[in-house]
């Protein structure tokens, strides 16, 4: 079996999970020399759609992922990554996770506080 | 703050994942329609890309889902949503998760048992 990189031109989405607590970080997605780079190097590697070039999560930051297993799923068209993170948190907003807004009515609201300054990090960039 | 759909035509992956457990259940995708309906009748709706139509999961199987929490990331182009899944579980294949295929060296293994007989719930379709 391979992975099906035919439904999004080239890429699958790669849902990143805390492999101690459970708590899903992120979702990025990867093209076929991401996920390979992924594999043999054991670091989270992505494809950035809005740089167009692989994306070594953590490369700036010193945030990287530990992959401690990767699933996909009955169509091979998702990836599921169960990590050790280094460092406090994967979002480029200072946050442990991305998904830091939960809806609340109509309203997202930012539920919980940063685990790092961004500024501090990632200085002017993201 | 609003959804971006505008990153994937029209969609936005969803994540789902078991509330009470943390387990990664599937990923699916919604456009606009199927994300109203998600927040407005509390069960899950998709957008099907192969059926290109509203998809309520578990319409069929009787596997819905209850949306127990939503949230979305720092770009707002993607959901995650805690289920309380009715039934077994949520893959057309009979597992309890979609992502029942692991990684081993660079072979993907089917690493769990069945929870359910696919072809007694769905019949012959999927």
């Amino acid at each position: 079996m391979q992975l099906d990189f035919s439904k999004l031109d080239g890429l699958v989405p790669a849902i990143v999970q805390h492999a101690q607590t459970g708590r899903v970080l992120m979702l990025a997605f990867m093209n076929e020399e991401a996920f390979r780079a992924t594999a043999e190097t054991g670091y989270a590697t992505f494809y950035s759609r809005s740089r167009q070039q692989l994306w070594k999560k953590g490369e700036s930051s010193g945030h990287r992922l530990i992959v401690k297993d990767i699933a996909t799923d009955c169509d091979a068209d998702t990836v599921l990554l169960k990590v050790e993170p280094i460092g406090p948190g994967v979002c480029h907003e200072g946050y442990e996770s991305c998904f830091f807004r939960r809806l609340k009515g109509e309203e997202w609201i930012a539920a919980e506080t940063r685990t790092f300054d961004p500024a501090a990090v990632y200085g002017g960039a993201k």
